[in-house]
């Protein structure tokens, strides 16, 4: 199979950096959130590397933001995710799977409350928005419900704070985790979370001004010479092993967040109102989810892409099916995730994955692998 | 600029015919509906002289279906369409521009009535699955929505006719523009519609077996050879001469369908239920919309890729901007659409179009082109 290229139109939107990515090599592209996101500079296993040993900026602009804005704000995000958000203060970030009636995955983000009556929603790849303002229509929720012009720019990897000082001060470091605060460069006021898409640390700078981001970006690599700062982008190999999830390559509609290994996030103890409810208490009544998501290793020292499930046997029967794959140079392994039946879960069982390059001698394993 | 590759992952999903379309040679993908679809394949220009001549078939898989089912079906459909779906008769396709409360737009399908209480809208480029499903859950519809697996092929070109007749029979020919029947294919019954996104004739086969869609698309090859039959796919060149607009392209959210010239589909005479009439009413009471597509001509035998809105002057001053452009052989000068401000929108309007390969001198022109 050749490679063919991604066409470009104005339909897979262009971020305020794409410009600086494409000078700094980008080698690919997908499309997410309609928009673009990079996927390799150097490779994915170069990339690899130097994430997790120095700091890198990344173009992370596809990740959209649904603004709920509104008295009824608070009740709307409720509604969408099993979570119990009463205890989310202002500042905070949150991991929220949102969950639909059937109890069925919409999506995986990190809702950022701004304000008692404000919250962003950073969404993974599918068009929450439609589904807030349907909802909001539906039940005539007095709540604006739109995707402001806000563009993440992740800056990850172990120096990360020490990058993120010299351009936003000494205070960055005391941001915590998933919290976030109002830092100002050049004289504007951007909102920097310490969260990313990394198992390495670091930021996400929410950039609502493209100028002003851009002069940001370009300070960000000004200030970062001796640190070898590089343009970067979520890596394969490195979200595999930290146990990061991909909306619509490990989980989709398809799934409930049981089966995602979610469990903590949906608090079905609590008094708070969401959609999903009635549909998890009955998951949980019926004896819990058949089938979870686990970590896979298995033999070989090269991985084929992973563009479609591959099958996983166990004792020669089809038990579940493969959705991410890598070779992990550092655990000198191909690892992945899988769906498996309960029949077959259980950390150590020895498993068969079909893969394009033949089949493949494996174990279930823990998640996260590093 | 280099031409990064599109990096291939599960998310971005393959069709059961993108082994197909690779040995066929396909040149370039975009991502639509999350899911793959060919851009080009001998060249764009190649393309559309072939599809102006011949006969295609195209991998349109990543047209989602989106099901409404059940004894709200019809109420959720005109709920989200101005057009008057009250004549709508089961058999019949309908363009139904998706307007929210505030009158923008949220998609431009081709809604089929497969029964009374059961319709698939064929979905452009937005998850519009997650706007119904909120809309009905918040009204506490009686309707199932999903997407089922379906995946269109559409047959395209002034052959089209001849090339389905060997594989559907001469019944085919009897389909009338808009309307679709079950037509057997070794001995599996698929929806044909006399559709497609081009304006050269032709079908759009609902594919809801991808094993028997593949032994479809294979003997429409084997059955074509002498009608030079050739994957293809819709077109820049002949999509912008026909007039065919493209969601995320031409008009987005930020759009009303009256400024997109869709105001024959939107029905403020009837007494139908539809949840823009008011929005719809209040633009049309304060005096119509303000900017409305139109075509540009302009000079130059070449035309750059309009990834990124252009802005287009008249008298110095910017007055619209041009989503999508390319250079037309058979018209032999360049064309595009544009959001054009009612003080520039008349036809022959001079005006100025900044490219990035420099101003272009050009005229407002009528859509569609031929």
């Amino acid at each position: 199979m050749s490679t063919p290229i991604l066409a470009a139109s104005r339909r897979t939107r262009r971020t305020p950096f794409s410009t600086r990515v494409e000078a700094a090599g980008v080698k690919g592209y997908t499309v997410y959130n309609h928009m673009l996101l990079p996927t390799a500079f150097r490779s994915v296993v170069e990339d690899y590397h130097h994430l997790k040993q120095h700091v890198q900026v990344w173009d992370v602009g596809c990740e959209r933001q649904v603004e709920l804005a509104g008295p009824d704000a608070a009740r709307l995000a409720q509604l969408m995710t099993p979570r119990n958000l009463g205890k989310v203060v202002v500042g905070q970030c949150a991991y929220v799977p949102l969950v639909d009636e059937a109890g069925r995955m919409i999506n995986d983000p990190v809702l950022l409350k701004l304000a008692e009556d404000r919250f962003w929603i950073s969404v993974a790849d599918s068009d929450v928005v439609l589904w807030a303002k349907g909802l909001a229509f539906g039940l005539g929720l007095d709540v604006a419900v739109f995707e402001p012009d806000v563009w993440p720019l992740g800056i990850q990897g172990p120096r990360s704070d020490d990058l993120a000082a010299r351009i936003f001060g000494e205070e960055v470091r005391a941001i915590r985790f998933f919290r976030f605060a109002e830092l100002a460069f050049e004289g504007h006021d951007f909102v920097v979370a310490r969260s990313g898409w990394s198992k390495q640390g670091g930021f996400e700078v929410y950039v609502d001004d493209a100028e002003k981001g851009q002069a940001l970006y370009d300070a960000l690599f000004a200030a970062g010479q001796d640190l070898q700062v590089h343009a970067g982008c979520p890596n394969l190999i490195e979200r595999i092993e930290g146990g990061l999830y991909s909306y619509g390559n490990d989980m989709t509609i398809e799934h409930n967040p049981l089966e995602c290994g979610l469990e903590k996030y949906c608090r079905l103890d609590g008094d708070h109102d969401f959609m999903a409810r009635a549909a998890l208490e009955k998951i949980v009544a019926d004896g819990g989810p058949q089938r979870q998501m686990r970590g896979v290793t298995f033999e070989g020292d090269d991985c084929p892409a992973c563009v479609e499930a591959w099958p996983l046997l166990a004792n020669g029967h089809v038990v579940g099916s493969v959705t991410s794959a890598a070779y992990s140079p550092d655990l000198s392994t191909n690892i992945g995730f899988a769906m498996v039946d309960r029949s077959a879960w259980d950390i150590g069982r020895e498993v068969t994955i079909e893969t394009p390059a033949g089949n493949r001698q494996g174990k279930v394993a823990a998640i996260p692998f590093i």
